[in-house]
């Protein structure tokens, strides 16, 4: 069976557009001293954003139930072998040291599926976010890693239809709205509407595959030229391939799954109606989840993975992201580039069953690293802070360090988040320095006067204003300062 | 310079001791269906516990002001050569694909030092955590993960003595304090020390490195097999080793510091007068932080490494943690182990510097593996939630499928985590008890008589009491409700 034979990627996670920062070429004149090439370190700062775009994800898995589990960074070789068709030649092997072939995952998907045969787990929502490794060929390298996040949400087990493939719409929706990328539009279509139309069309049992790889990039090729892809490239009639250009020209919603049913020509295939009938389904409780403004039956979406049983989505951003970059491959070349994507794949976990047992799986993949692009470049005029530290206990005068570690350890102990310079007379000057550089709100400042009085003075570092403060209501007035920030 | 041409692991975190759930082994069974051989899988309860020791973990790091970074899980090969002495051979290759050579990272400060010197960053306080790779010997695995996290804390920079030193003892203090692990105790020692005493007892400088090694294993031997094997192996003389006896057995606090600096013999090492002052004035700062309960000066802790270059340091659990596994190697052997360890290293960075650029660095390694494994091993009779659902939108009535997915989705948008089982039909029964099993403690009951009336019957799991509630006033009530808990 086609579907289960060879499994692509779900997402080309692979960030492009430019990234703040080096390049592993730049890096070049310091021999011994690089990262290998096609991967990044991430800074301080790249951390900060990645920190948060994580907690917003996270956040909205949380809401909506999901466990989390973690699998190894290698699988066996043969896990992986034969899952990816020609994209396995982007595995990276391990070297044979005299143990098991073992290779750096590829995506989360495959060792998600071997994770519930394993366990014979028939149903779990769960999340997963690790990083996956692809060996690019080196001269697409520019602005993709090879060493990137995947950032996956999937519903296994056996339910009413369309209700969990609703929910991970739902779960897009909300991802990409919290994250403030700006517009963006979610296509919907459906593997069977797909294999129905090709089949009412005239396409030719053994060309699904092939003519679904040409129709997938329509989003980045005129018609004219995918249309002469089919007829010269891969021998589809001129009489099929104008068939199919009707269809896939068409977008909706409920109503054109509705109308689609009527069709004299769609309403012949079986598997057509089948997925038609869903479709309705899913927009009727994507009306209840109040997400309909922003998802659109797009018959043109056909995402060229072989692992998609029905269901298939793929979220868009309609507004400037990073300008796309000349000579990526991908969604990049016309429009700003998918930022999710997945579906349902049913026959996967079957795949690594000893009884080819099936669990039924639906799922979304966040393209994280595009996220971090985006919000890297946003932040790249911005301060960001890269640490949470909430006061400084700083001195004015010389020979007060214990004081001043006596200080910082009680603040510690009462849990606020405190610094402290480590040096034994440090100028007034650059511990204020420090503070504004690294956004830190408040000083505690310790002087012989306060010392004596059993005060401390208290600095906004912002408005500059000072306040002698108690010493035994420290704690307190810094918690209610900065509960007030 | 010897300190600076062999780097060894600052912490053997690979786990040992028992762990719940599976080994490689028993999963052999299913041809192509297991986990490579070494490492595992972490199901949803595991996730649970490791975030929780995460946020802890992770929340003391920033409070004391500690920024992150990430570096690739794979370095160019020449990057780990020549730093691990003979545990290079445990090292993971990548097979040559084409490309460069490169190495699974073997710990995290190696990269570490990479990064502060290809950025020319000479002063930061980072944590970093994150997965390590160690192809320790088949007859070693037991127990024993090939992949596991370290988790490491370090503050570089030139700074005035001591005081980050303190700082990284300070944290130990508090992480294994609010880890609740139990009794603990901070061993603490400096490589000046040791190296002076091995002067002022007569060992041959060249035998220096061997004769640590040796006093490194009085953790786990008798005197009399150390000593029989610095005599008899090492070819060390009978009096320098019976002067190093009774060095080795001394503990102490600052008293002891002060009671070396007059002894006749180790007075005349400039090397061990140099460590003895700065012992002298770690612990007045660590009296400051009100640690010195679980700090002891022990000139038995050697630690074998050779990167360090001045204090170094050792917590161990006093109390029952997992039973040391026969066989084991490491600290395992007698004391129920070690959960963290580190020390100053100021000469690593300049050996990835073109220029030899120095980048003094102090920092510490929680033992993480071993921590989840005695929380595991805790939390084994336990019921662990792994999920943080708050409520689940339920019906006691058929065909309310749409009903539910409605006020799901109003949960979902007003913030609350929310789920709703995936079936048209499902049986109140089997509702509640999903709410059982995964400690959801409320459930929003939806029927007939409640939509006509505007309520939702908000259920409490655990006392089974119900209450009509205003549908608009759910949101609150229910975050009122989790507050309380």
């Amino acid at each position: 069976m086609n579907a289960l034979g060879v499994v692509s990627r779900r997402l080309c996670a692979g960030v492009a557009g430019r990234v703040s920062g080096w390049s592993a070429h730049s890096l070049r004149p310091f021999a011994g001293i690089t990262v290998s090439q096609g991967t990044r370190d991430y800074n301080p700062k790249q951390m900060a954003i990645r920190e948060k775009v994580f907690n917003t994800i996270i956040g909205c898995f949380k809401r909506h139930g999901a466990e989390t589990i973690d699998t190894p960074v290698f699988e066996l070789k043969e896990t992986l072998t034969g899952k990816y068709g020609e994209d396995s030649k982007l595995i990276y092997d391990l070297k044979d040291q005299g143990g098991e072939l073992l290779s750096l995952r590829y995506d989360l998907t495959v060792p998600f599926a071997r994770y519930l045969a394993m366990n014979k787990i028939s149903n779990i929502k769960r999340y997963h976010i690790a990083k996956v490794y692809r060996r690019d060929n080196p001269a697409m390298t520019r602005g993709r890693y090879r060493e990137f996040y995947q950032c996956d949400f999937d519903i296994a087990g056996q339910y009413d239809p369309m209700i969990p493939d609703a929910e991970c719409l739902k779960i897009v929706h909300e991802i990409l709205s919290e994250l403030e990328l700006g517009d963006f539009r979610i296509k919907v279509n459906d593997r069977r509407i797909l294999d129905g139309m090709f089949a009412v069309c005239g396409v030719p049992d053994d060309k699904f595959r092939t003519i679904c790889s040409t129709v997938d990039k329509l989003d980045k090729m005129s018609w004219e030229d995918v249309r002469s892809e089919m007829v010269k490239e891969k021998g589809l009639s001129e009489e099929a391939a104008d068939q199919i250009g009707q269809y896939v020209s068409m977008q909706g919603g409920k109503d054109l799954a509705e109308r689609l049913l009527q069709d004299a020509k769609m309403s012949q295939s079986k598997q057509a109606c089948a997925g038609l009938t869903d479709m309705k389904l899913l927009f009727s409780y994507l009306e209840l989840f109040q997400v309909t403004d922003k998802v659109v039956f797009d018959l043109s979406l056909a995402r060229g993975l072989d692992y998609y049983t029905g269901v298939i989505y793929e979220a868009i951003l309609t507004q400037n992201g990073p300008a796309p970059e000349a000579g990526e491959k991908g969604e990049e070349g016309v429009s700003v580039g998918s930022v999710a994507g997945g579906g349902r794949y049913d026959g996967l976990v079957g795949m690594f069953d000893p009884k080819g047992r099936k669990v039924p799986c639906v799922g979304v993949s966040i393209g994280i690293e595009r996220v971090f692009s985006i919000l890297e470049q946003k932040a790249s005029a911005e301060k960001v802070r890269t640490t949470e530290t909430q006061v400084m206990v700083a001195s004015a005068q010389k020979n007060l360090l214990e004081e001043r570690l006596k200080l910082t350890a009680e603040l510690w102990n009462a849990g606020i988040k405190a610094e402290v310079m480590y040096k034994k007379n440090p100028k007034l000057l650059s511990q204020l320095q420090h503070c504004e550089d690294s956004g830190i709100p408040l000083v505690a400042i310790l002087g012989e006067q306060e010392l004596k009085d059993g005060v401390v003075k208290l600095r906004d570092v912002h408005s500059r204003e000072e306040a002698d403060v108690l010493r035994a209501e420290l704690v307190e007035e810094i918690k209610k300062r900065i509960a007030d920030v």
